[in-house]
């Protein structure tokens, strides 16, 4: 795959990132995240990728928007400023694709984050929404914002709190502190400190073991479930889809074949395609929004 | 009380109810969802009872849905499959009485999980709208659907990050995997783990302790207010509601008995019923609404 | 300043507020919640308070409502009772001046909570607006309404779930019992437990660690963004929200000093102040609401 900012290979089932700017310890550019956007879609949509994984050539993970055009870096009103990057943060992405955060909170296989190094700012924020977090014992991490006289972006305000809890998230956006691997397990925001040389391999061992055992259209439910309706108001419509969804599964060969499985005490090996089986309640958001 | 497929005691204050077919470790069935759901409407309905526990008869909790129908179980389309299973949970049980998920959740009294064995599928998910989960040490617990070709049902994609939040939500619901007491505990869904042969007994005990010294208008008004509100989006619809009710309330023969007995430093006695004393707020959704 | 239940005062860019009827272990009054509402005013209106702490005087922090008036302490319909503590409950205090929960939480400087011993009912609920809790090893912290046959008040069935979690908050919330300071540290109230006395100077220091580095606007924003959207359902409306705030930011000379002070590794000194500088999309809720 053609990227110029990133790397993009698929390792079995599991297709793996890396940000590969290490000379700029992978700073984020208007293009990155186009790139970014475009392998979440491309695994989305291909039924041999069953997870992602995404990490950082080098030893930065992605040390936040390229600054390279100093003090006016972010100014997209002056001509010098590095306007792409704010445009692409400030439209969504939607003038020129689909924003890196909307390709991976849609992606219909999971994420895991393998933080290897320095992850500051929209690295850290693009982290987030993935379903795991893992890094190295020798990870920095932080919500700088604040101290860069900006504000939480990329729709961190929403999810860090999902993520942390809003405490720990109002301390760390607030602060705008740099922090290490043992605070971030601390704090909830990974799942797993390792050591560097082994970061990469247990991403993929996790990626794995998420997804070998589960059908690949349950799994893509389950994520756009869990994500779309854990901080609705209540648990009242999603009962009214939840029910159908169960009842049109329930006559699928995929369930067939799960049950099957269980009672033979083998492991399953689902027919269901995410590309062809999807059930009709998805998406059961309308159509437009994202 | 006259069940077919759960016990249902009252041991002082604490109604017990026992589901019970333990030679298909409780597996569920709508029959059972019928007479759970009967069970909490009638510790609702009744001053005596002041907290639920629900246990397993012999070695499980509930060992999920009844598959004893084979691959079909879940296909409601053939006339072979155990189609009950899948209408109940399709249409919430409405059109013969009230699913189990509302009648737990609706319930003006506090309730508690004694996970006591094999807890998997709708076992797991039938614990979620409590209010307290304990488990015993041999506890195996398992959120199981992606594994079957399923999804998350019974609400559980909002009920389930309520509890263990986002993150360990995501890993168990994608995952599907069985997992032990330990890992529970650790991830927050059990409060406690216990020795089998203490389970019950501390589920009881905690019952006492949420109850013995509260008014039981106050209990049921709190577990309204904070299921319904924990999740909204702001704070300033419940100012609205909490405020006039607070002072409803003050006017109460409970809270003069409730500051009377604090000044004394006595155990109070509330002359207040659930059955008769809710304040004009309750409910303050709207009809017919869950 | 002018008030006769607090004292307020100025430690160089922290206000410090103390509950200050120690005789009466600084409970609660009509009179003292105008006066925190008042002091939170003027800490959002004075560039130079960049963070409040609250602490009480004595050795309690604040033993909940006033009810020196008896049995009838809560009842507004009777002529002796304390109406004036009901009242402004039920009203949010807007016949009079803006309710302490709206005043803390519309606050654009962080606050701190200092619970230097007993801290319960109105006493414990009134720190939950505030980002940061901690408290000395004697503090008693209790929500303990339904033990007074009241209920959760000042928002605290939103407010607690949000800080501690849905299970937590419904265990003590329903018990109503009393609980020290490690159960309050494991419960996640607070996030450090200090000897008493070292707690005053351990909140100034995080109030000034929060702050000292990061950009009043820029916090100012952070907290609004955080607190108004960690509940929504989804991150969608955010994204169209903190976009173009980004970007509007992104021009302004403070992210032109962070930047900047980021490439000299210095600390920035940021130009934007609070009352002047807060940019276009604040505030993004409509007139009139809080």
């Amino acid at each position: 795959m053609d990227y110029q900012q990133i790397l993009c290979e698929q390792d079995g089932p599991v297709m793996v990132i890396t940000l590969n700017r290490p000379d700029k310890l992978n700073a984020f550019t208007g293009v990155m995240g186009m790139e970014i956007a475009d392998a979440f879609q491309r695994a989305d949509a291909d039924d041999s990728v069953r997870a992602v994984v995404m990490t950082g050539a080098g030893r930065a993970f992605c040390a936040g928007a390229d600054v390279s055009a100093g003090a006016k870096s972010f100014d997209t009103t002056d001509p010098h400023g590095a306007g792409n990057f704010g445009q692409r943060l400030a439209n969504g992405g939607r003038a020129s694709g689909v924003s890196f955060v909307h390709a991976i909170f849609n992606c219909r296989k999971p994420s895991i984050a393998a933080i290897n190094g320095g992850c500051v700012g929209v690295g850290a924020t693009m982290t987030l929404p993935m379903d795991v977090r893992i890094c190295s014992s020798n990870a920095k991490i932080g919500f700088i914002f604040a101290r860069r006289g900006l504000v939480p972006e990329a729709g961190s305000a929403w999810f860090l709190p999902q993520i942390v809890g809003l405490p720990q998230a109002l301390r760390w956006s607030i602060t705008g502190a740099t922090f290490g691997a043992e605070e971030a397990l601390r704090g909830g925001l990974v799942a797993e400190v390792t050591a560097p040389e082994d970061l990469l391999a247990r991403a993929k061992a996790i990626a794995i073991e998420m997804t070998a055992e589960s059908s690949p259209v349950s799994v893509a439910l389950t994520r756009q479930l869990l994500w779309r309706y854990a901080a609705q108001p209540d648990p009242f419509h999603l009962l009214s889809i939840d029910g159908p969804m169960s009842m049109e599964r329930g006559a699928h060969a995929d369930v067939r074949e799960g049950v099957q499985a269980f009672l033979d005490k083998r492991k399953p090996a689902f027919p269901g395609k995410v590309s062809r089986d999807m059930p009709s309640q998805y998406p059961w958001w309308e159509q437009g929004e994202p």
